[in-house]
């Protein structure tokens, strides 16, 4: 059994943060937490106790979608819409990563990246590339961290040297579960790109390995109105863009992640709450592309799960505070063009989805209840911290203000994480 | 004649960069600009160089709308729109700066946090309180740093704790202004808060004194739609929130800063335009309160001048950079609810906002054409440039993803800037 002596935050429920200032966290020996304590209870007087001070501990962050090979790209090419952008800047850097070499040295810096704005765990979109996607696979185990990688399939619309066939789709999303069979926190997740990139011939043989293998799915949904036109016109058959994953078993059969969901409504709406799709909120990918907010507030009123995304590359930047931060900007510029109608997103709320909703995919992921991985971040606001503030207004400083500096440890499923290597 | 060479970039227009690789830039004795060129010109041959390397060379940043005494409050307290926020945060804090020590204490760290992020002159909101205003012009100058220090007018709709009469506003700000007459840099400027903050007296004084000392003028326009409604009400003779100023002078018959014109249109719009009162942008803080954006795009095609500010604590970050990035994000949000009509924001062109033309408030200051004041930042961006971006990528990557790491010297008038003392 570990403890830890901090001013603990998490957010159990969306309503409120659990706060225990100078509190006690225990965490047993396969790395869960064992409970969280105002006082050191009995049976834990004899043991050592880790002191954090007056420091912040709160859960690690998740990201729920994020392209590893648009790293090179990220920060730079915001000057064009989803589709253009995906033709001029996305396909030709991800066309590189036949290259294990050049993938190597990106996708060591990416998992760094990751490391080092407190994200723990996330759900990536690699490339059509076995060896690669194998090796970012190895990457994050190497670390210590925690993901899904997601081999992707794209047979349609794409540049030849970024497509697969359906065959190397398959194969190779079986090629990554294989290698990350014994990995204790990585996996394989099917990715079929989206709509527009695959075939139904694809579709079909995708959902059906999610269904044989049980494997969760991760794709795009209802981004940009031109996107969504042309899948009308890709699937006519298709009664929305949802139906369209749907109709091959890609739709809440297995765990499934759509990123963006920012026009979703009607029937499309109505099949993610009915299945529990997970709604990825991807807020400054969504401003950089122009492409539009997704309706969170009422994604969280159905009762459609709901998780926070860098989308890099079409996000700038990795932290997912700072994707809270713009998850609850958004929010309030939502509120404002319905006639105030629609509340906002509070600050727990947008914790929750950083923590505790974005982390249920990975399992016990994401808060400090017991049973729980512990997945935590050790924060020294104390240059923030210059007058006293309250514990919540500590928190909120470091959403808003504070960045990678701050972060002094990092601990994923019990193991403290070190900078990964680049 | 001072002689640097870096790689040099910034935008004499906002259509494009001008960019000087390896370059240099000469500034004279005066700390002005003599000219920037691709190689060294014969006559500098004999002079010494300060060589930068590889790292970038571009025009500080201006930051054109900023509340010192809202410093303790800025990263929290996100959770109201801007009347309740005013009343319940805001005034409040404030009050405090009737106390000269808690004002050195703050606005200190106020100073130094402008310095950090790279802003070397700036536009502000002070108190009521003539002691705190002073000193915080003395904090400027002291740090060499260049600025406007607005004592503010607040004589109705205040706590009693934070309201002058209309006598206290007039000698206070001429107290500021005589405090400041030998500063090289830093000047006073006419403050009415805003007009639900000022009976028609003070507005009346405050227009005269702008008048008769030729004095600019700053306030907040349009930024909300309660705001907007409730100056309707108190000033019923106004035939818009923009005539509310223009009756009492203070609506460009001298330089004039209005900040947010979120809702500005019809008249106010005309009446911006005619008279050159610039629109200062304030992105950040007009998403954290949930009030609305303003048409940047319409205000540039009629020619209306703009500046961005980060209006802390409305604003939640002090970088202009940041800014920069929020002003491209919501034009692109724009954008798309304009049925894709109105054009976004180019990079260039929000860069420009936060140098020429922000700069432009303060004399021939944010670029390097010749003439100019040689304001400048030296960013060594080396850890962003891990694979040979391109100049313009490194900027943007800078302006996306970077911070005040890499801003590794700053210059106000040709001095270099040491940080301040806190």
């Amino acid at each position: 059994m570990k403890l830890y002596r901090a001013n603990i935050l998490f957010t159990p429920s969306p309503e409120a943060f659990q706060i225990f200032e100078h509190g006690y966290i225990a965490v047993n020996e396969n790395g869960l937490v064992e409970g969280v304590y105002e006082q050191l209870p009995e049976q834990f007087k004899s043991a050592e106790v880790i002191d954090f001070g007056d420091k912040l501990l709160v859960p690690a962050m998740n990201d729920l979608h994020v392209h590893a090979p648009q790293y090179r790209n990220h920060g730079i090419a915001m000057d064009m819409e989803l589709l253009p952008w995906l033709n001029t800047y996305t396909f030709p850097e991800e066309s590189k990563y036949k290259d294990p070499a050049y993938a190597r040295r990106m996708y060591s810096r990416f998992v760094r990246d990751l490391w080092t704005v407190g994200t723990m765990r996330a759900s990536i979109f690699a490339t059509i590339h076995p060896e690669a996607s194998c090796l970012l696979a190895d990457l994050l185990n190497e670390a210590g961290m925690g993901g899904l990688v997601g081999l992707v399939g794209m047979d349609r619309n794409g540049p030849d040297t970024l497509s697969n066939t359906v065959e190397e789709a398959v194969e190779g999303t079986k090629r990554v579960l294989e290698h990350t069979k014994n990995m204790p926190r990585v996996s394989a997740i099917v990715t079929p790109r989206f709509v527009p990139s695959c075939t139904p011939e694809m579709m079909t043989a995708l959902g059906q390995l999610a269904l044989d293998k049980q494997l969760p799915v991760q794709s795009h949904l209802s981004e940009n109105p031109s996107e969504i036109a042309w899948v009308a016109e890709l699937e006519p058959e298709s009664t929305c863009y949802g139906d369209a994953y749907q109709r091959y078993h890609m739709f809440g059969e297995t765990p499934t992640l759509m990123a963006h969901c920012c026009y979703t409504d009607g029937e499309e709406f109505e099949l993610m709450r009915k299945n529990h799709v997970f709604a990825v909120h991807c807020p400054t990918s969504n401003c950089n592309l122009g492409s539009g907010i997704a309706p969170i507030r009422r994604f969280l009123n159905a009762g459609i799960p709901v998780a926070l995304g860098s989308d890099i590359s079409g996000g700038s930047g990795f932290s997912i505070f700072k994707v809270m931060q713009y998850a609850l900007q958004m929010s309030k510029l939502q509120w404002r063009n319905s006639g105030q109608k629609e509340n906002f997103l509070s600050l727990s709320e947008v914790f929750w989805l950083a923590t505790k909703s974005g982390g249920s995919f990975f399992g016990k992921v994401g808060s400090f209840e017991p049973g729980y991985a512990f997945d935590a971040l050790v924060i020294d606001d104390s240059d923030l911290n210059f007058d006293n503030y309250s514990l919540p207004h500590r928190l909120e400083r470091y959403i808003y203000l504070g960045d990678d500096r701050q972060i002094v440890k990092r601990f994923c499923a019990g193991f403290e994480i070190a900078e990964p290597k680049i």
